[in-house]
């Protein structure tokens, strides 16, 4: 088992219906050391595959991106759910439904940092229904990127992403897979 | 000059009454080798105070929060502007006007991760006004916690901030001043 699975059986707490609570070390308050061992072991998953640009959603996303992009030695984008004042008035946008959020949310991301010529990992704090990466997705081929693959800390199994994001044909990595949460508990697959 | 600064003189634009768009490298494009180097750079003026914990406000403060945490060797915590559901019903709140937002926003912390006998650096990518970073410290305050430093990446002087928190009594330390954007210029301090 590794360093990010033991974690979350030591301090993770399923609230239930699939919430997994992870605000201790990832999402609220952060280990910078665990995000940096992340970031480690995805950019060396993903070291083949001529990565150009991270792109990610705010907010729980950027710790694991940015530790991942500085081991791969690129950028990192967040897409926005708000467009600042700084931001040009032409700018990709997409929804996404959030199951933790209960409503539907817009992704942002600007067209000056975000070209065709990129060759895009995806990455998130959770793979689980898959509709924020697939929101993601649709940004990075708005702007006529490639997608060279997708990682994510913690995959829900059960919520069905992976399936989702089948069809893209590309690798998909995530380092801490759980396959059930019913009952109160958290069991990790293999 | 520093490694930000010419960076900022490199790629940043003036956009007029004081917003400066750092977003290709600071807060919507991130360079986290650029990153890692300001985390090393501030972790090391504020090495001497014993910090326990890094506390900065979402989205553009993690970024710098993270890296200079993980060279202090301590965690990093996040306030959020909206309460998730994996946060206990007990919070500490309290309000901020954002001047680039042009409204009051929200930020809040778990008491879980803010304690009595925490020694915290609060840290921010901006030192403005000084609003957002007075409301980190309510927070801290309210949580009995000893606020021992405050950092930001990039000082705009001409704005206030400094001053603002001088009766506060700790050392504040930014990488980059500037001290003049009138007529669409950029001048940095010494």
């Amino acid at each position: 088992m590794n360093q990010l699975s033991e974690r979350i059986l030591r301090e993770g707490k399923n609230l239930g219906n699939g919430i997994l609570k992870v605000d201790g070390f990832i999402n609220h308050q952060v280990d910078p050391g665990l995000m940096d061992e992340c970031g480690r072991e995805l950019a060396q998953r993903f070291a083949r595959l001529g990565v150009t640009k991270v792109l990610t959603a705010e907010i729980s996303g950027i710790a694991p991106a940015l530790t991942t992009a500085r081991h791969l030695g690129v950028p990192v984008v967040y897409a926005r759910k708000a467009k600042p004042i700084t931001m040009p008035d032409q700018i990709f946008l997409t929804l996404a439904p959030s199951h933790t959020k209960g409503r539907t949310v817009e992704l942002i991301v600007s067209p000056d940092y975000l070209g065709g010529d990129e060759r895009v990992l995806i990455l998130d704090d959770f793979l689980a229904s898959g509709q924020t990466i697939l929101g993601l997705v649709r940004l990075a081929q708005a702007a006529g990127a490639t997608v060279v693959g997708i990682g994510a800390l913690i995959e829900k199994e059960f919520e069905g992403g992976r399936a989702r994001l089948a069809d893209l044909g590309v690798p998909i990595e995530t380092l801490s897979v759980i396959i059930d949460m019913s009952d109160g508990r958290i069991v990790f697959g293999d």
